[in-house]
C-alpha cells in the first residue's frame, strides 16, 4: 500500500527526500524524545500519588522512574528516525559527528534548528497533556508557576543548590555527561568494534542515557543535549515560568540557561575525539585483525 | 511430534488455520496480556506487605511495577501470537495497521472480538486467583467493592482527581498515548526502517508500554486499547463493582467507560498516519537508499 | 586449549557426555538458578540497611529487587546449561517438555534428580555466605530460626497470610503461574513462531520469571518449580528452620510443603499442553506459510 | 574519514597497536566501568534529595540504582573496549582467562597496570564531579572525611557490620561473587554453548553484574574487581579518607584493604576452572553435537 502511494505521487514527496526527508526525521525522533522524556518526570514530580510527600519529587523511587523514562526515551527517539536521518536528536551528537568527519558541516545548522523545533512542539505537547497535574500542584503548593521550580523541571533542568552560584560545577557535569555519551554512542555504532547488530543499537544508546541518568543525573539535570534543554526551556518562559526558565534565575543561581547548551557541545567533541584518538584510529591501523586477546574464547 | 499430529489430522484442524486460527492466537495473546498486566496492578494494590500504607497503592516503587508489569504483559503477548496473527492484541493496532492499509478491513471486527473475549476471560483468571486479597484488603479498608476504586483498578482504568469531571483530559490523554503506541510499533516493525531484527521487535514494543506506563501512566491509567479495558472492565460490573466499573461514576467523574475506547481508536489512527506521511513514505520515496547521514557511520 | 586438553583425553571425559554431562548441566544451572534467586531475597530480607524498618522486607523496592533477581537468576541458569542440556532447571519444565513428546520420559526423573541435588546445594552455599546476616537479623528481632518466617523465605516458599489455611488459593497461584512460565517457554524456543534469534531466548525466559513475580510473586512466593522450592527447604530443615520448613508450619497454615511441587507440575503440563493445542498446532497446519495479517508490514 | 586519517599516519600510531593499543583500550575500558559504577554510588549517597534521610544511603531503592548503575557500567566498559583488547577490565578476570589457558601470561601483568590506572583516573574524576555534593554532605552531616565511610563508599568498599571484624566472612563473600562472574562470562563468550550473537554479549555480562549486585552486593559491596577497588581506595587515601581508605580501617573492621584484591583473584580462577571442567569439557568431548534435549524443540 504505501509503495502504491509512493510510485503514484513520487514528486509531491520531492521535498522530503533529501535533506527535507532527514529533517522531519529529526524533528520527530527529537519529539519523541521530550515527549518521554519530559513525561517522565511530569510522572515524578506531579503524576504519582506518593511524590511531593515522602521522598520527594526526586527522591531514589522517582529517580529510577526518570532515569528509565530519559533513556526510553532516547531509544525510540532513535528508532523512529533512525533509518532516515542517523537520528542525531541531539546537537552534540551532530557537532560530534561532524568534528569526526562523518557528518557534512553544511547540514549541521538544519540539523540543530530541526532538533530544537522537535523539542519546542513537544514540550508543548506536554504541557496540553500534564497542565492540568500542574497546575493541581501548584495550587497544593500555594505557589504560582514563576516560583515553581518543581514544575519547571518537568522541561528544563537545573543545578543542584550545593553548587551555589559557581559555574563551572554544573558546567564540567555537562561537559562529562556528554564526553561519555558520545564516547559511547561512537563505540556502539562502529561496526569495527563490537558493535550490536540486528539493529539492537538504539537499545543499547538509550541505555547510555539510563546510565548517564542513574550517575550523572543529579547534579544538573544531565541535559546532555543543548536541544533537549533549550526548546522546553523557551516553551516555559512563553507559558509563565518566567525568569526560572529564562535567563535561568532561583535563588541559588543566575543566569542557567547557556550551561546545557554550551556545556554538551564541548563535552560531546571532546568524547568523540577521545573515541577517535584512542579506539578508533587503533582499530584502523590494524586492518580490522580480531585481537589476540579474544581469538582463544572466539572460536 | 507436533508435525506428526498436524499430519494424521489436518482435517480436524481446518478451523484453526486461516481465520480461525488468527482468532485464536489473538485471544490467547490479550489473555497473556491481561493476565500479566492486571496481575501487576494485583501485586501493587492488594499484594504487597508494605502496600496501601507507606507510599499508596500507587506511589513511585509501586508504579515501577505496574510500569514493568504491563510492558513484559505487551512482550510476552506479541511473543505468543506473532507467528500466526501478527499479535495486535489490541483494537487500536488493528484499526490503525488497516487504516495505513496493512491490514484486511474486513478481519477488523473478528479481531476486536477475539481480543476482546480474551480480555475477559483474563480479567477472570486474575479475579480467581486474587479475590482472596481483594476480599481481605476491602475488609482492612472497611468498604465494599462497589465503594473500593483501589481494587476496581486492579482490573481497569480511571483518571486522576486532577481532571474534575472534564472528560476532555483523559481523552487526550489516551489520544496522546495511543498515538505513541502505534507511532512507535509502525517504526519497530517497518524492515526498511532500523527495525530490531532477530525477532527482538516484541521485546522492544513491550518496552515501548513500559515507556508510556512511566510517562503517562498517571494521568488515567493508560488503557491505550479498547479490548484492555472494556473486557475487565465488564467482568468486574458483574462481579460487584457496579457502577464505578460501567458507566464508570466516582466522586469526581460519571460516566468514564468509553473514553478509553473511543480515545484510543483515535490515537491509534493519528500515530498509524503520523508514521506513514512523516516516514515510511520518505523511505519508499528513497528507494531503500541509505541516508547520506549514517554513510560515514556504517562502513 | 580446550580443544586440547579434549582431543588429548576423551576417554576420561566418557562419564561426562551423553547423559552424564546433562546431569552435570541441570545441576550447575540450577545451583546458578538458586545462588542467584535465594540471594536476592537475602538481599532484601537481611542485606539492606533500610529493610526490616520502613516498608518490610516485602514492599514494593524489595519486591523489584526479588523479581529481578530471581529472572536474572534463569537468565544466567539458562545460558550456562543450554548448550548441553537445553537448561531445564526446573523438574515442571521437564514434564511438560516430556507431555508434549519434545523430551524422553526415560531421562525425566534423572534430570529431576541432578535439580534438586543442584538447588540443595545452591541453598548450602547461600547460607554458608549469609549465615553471619542472618543471626544477625534473627538476634535484632529477639526470634530463633524456628520462628523465624523472614528468614526462611529467603530459601524457600509460603503462602499469604489472606489465604488463612486453604490449600486451594496458593494451589491455584502455583498452577496459574507454572502455566504461564511453560505457556512462555514453549513460545519462546519455537523457531516458527516469533522465538527470539541470536540466542536471546534466555534473557527473555528470564523475564517470563520477573513478570510473574511482578505479577503473582506475593500470593504463595511463586515457587513454580518444585526442586527450587523443595532443595532449599529440606535444606533449612536440617539447618535449624525446623517446622516451619517441612512439613510447613506456621500461625495460619499447616503443611505447605507439597503445595509448591505438585502445583507447578500441574501447572507446566497445562501450559505445555495449551501451547500445542492453541498455537503450535495451527502453526503446524499452515505448514509454516507467514500469515496474510503481518505480511503488509513484513516486507 | 576516519579511514583516510589512518591510511595517511600509519606510522604514528604504531605504539597503539599490538599490546599498545590493547592496554590504551583497557585503560578507557576501566576507567568507563569506574566512571559510571562510582557514579551511580555518589547519586545514591550524596546526589538524591531523599538520601541519607529515609531510607538509608544503601535502602532497597537506592539499591536499585547501585545495581543497575554498576551493570551498565560494565556493559559499557565491554562494548568501548572489547574490539580492541577483548574488554577484561578487572584482573580477576584477565587471571582467569589465563589460567584457562586462552589469555598468555605474559600480558597478565601490563592489563592489571592499564586496569589499575583507569580505575585511579576515573576516580579522581568522579570526586572532580562531585565533591561539591560531597562536602556538602559532610557539612550536613558534621564530619570530616577521615570519618564519613558514606563518602568513602562512593569510590571503594567496605564489609557489612554484622561481620564484625572477622575476614572470612567478607573474603568467602568476594570469592564466591567473583567465581560466579567467571563462571557466567566464560559461559556467555562461548560461543559452542549458548552465548549471544549480534554482539549482546556485552549487555548480558553487565547483566550478571546487576545480578550480582541485587544478590550477593550488601555484604561486602561486591567488588568482585582488584582494580574497580584498590585503583579508587588509593585515590580517596590521597583526597582525606585517610584510614578508611588504606589499611581500610573503622569501628568495626582493621585493615580491610587486601580483601577485595585476593578474594575476586581467588575467585575468578576458580569460576574459570569450574567452567572449564564441567561445561567446557563436556562440549568438547561432544564434538559440538546438539543435545537430543533440545533437538525436539530446535526445529
Amino acid at each position: 500500500m504505501a509503495e502504491q502511494h509512493a510510485k503514484s505521487s513520487p514528486r509531491r514527496l520531492g521535498y522530503r527526500t533529501g535533506i527535507g526527508g532527514e529533517l522531519i526525521a529529526e524533528f520527530l525522533g527529537t519529539f519523541v524524545l521530550i515527549l518521554i522524556g519530559c513525561g517522565s518526570v511530569a510522572v515524578a514530580v506531579v503524576g504519582l500519588s506518593g511524590s511531593g510527600r515522602q521522598e520527594g519529587a526526586f527522591g531514589p523511587s522517582n529517580w529510577l522512574i526518570i532515569s528509565w523514562g530519559w533513556g526510553l526515551a532516547v531509544v525510540f527517539g532513535v528508532y523512529v528516525a533512525g533509518g532516515i536521518s542517523g537520528a542525531h536528536i541531539n546537537p552534540a551528537v551532530t557537532l560530534g559527528f561532524a568534528v569526526r568527519g562523518h557528518f557534512p558541516w553544511k547540514k549541521v545548522l538544519p540539523y540543530w534548528g530541526a532538533q530544537l523545533v522537535g523539542a519546542f512542539v513537544a514540550a508543548a505537547t506536554v504541557y496540553a497533556t500534564y497542565h492540568w497535574a500542574i497546575d493541581a500542584f501548584n495550587a497544593k503548593e500555594g505557589t504560582g508557576r514563576e516560583k515553581s521550580l518543581p514544575t519547571f523541571s518537568i522541561f528544563a533542568t537545573f543545578p543542584a543548590e550545593y553548587f551555589g552560584n559557581s559555574w563551572w560545577g554544573p558546567f564540567l557535569d555537562q561537559i562529562v555527561g556528554t564526553a561519555f555519551l558520545l564516547l559511547l554512542v561512537c563505540a556502539l555504532i562502529d561496526m569495527r568494534n563490537t558493535a550490536p547488530m540486528s539493529n539492537m543499537g538504539p537499545f543499547l544508546i538509550g541505555l547510555v542515557v539510563v546510565a548517564i541518568g542513574l550517575t550523572y543525573g543529579t547534579n544538573a539535570g544531565y541535559a546532555i543535549n543543548p536541544a533537549r534543554d533549550f526548546g522546553p526551556r523557551l516553551f516555559t518562559f512563553f507559558e509563565g515560568w518566567g525568569a526560572i526558565a529564562f535567563p535561568g534565575n532561583f535563588d541559588w543561581f543566575s543566569s542557567y540557561w547557556w550551561i546545557p547548551i554550551i556545556g554538551p557541545l564541548i563535552g560531546g567533541v571532546i568524547g568523540a575525539l577521545v573515541y577517535e584518538h584512542l579506539i578508533s584510529r587503533v582499530i584502523t591501523a590494524r586492518g580490522q585483525v580480531h585481537p589476540e586477546g579474544e581469538a582463544g574464547e572466539a572460536e
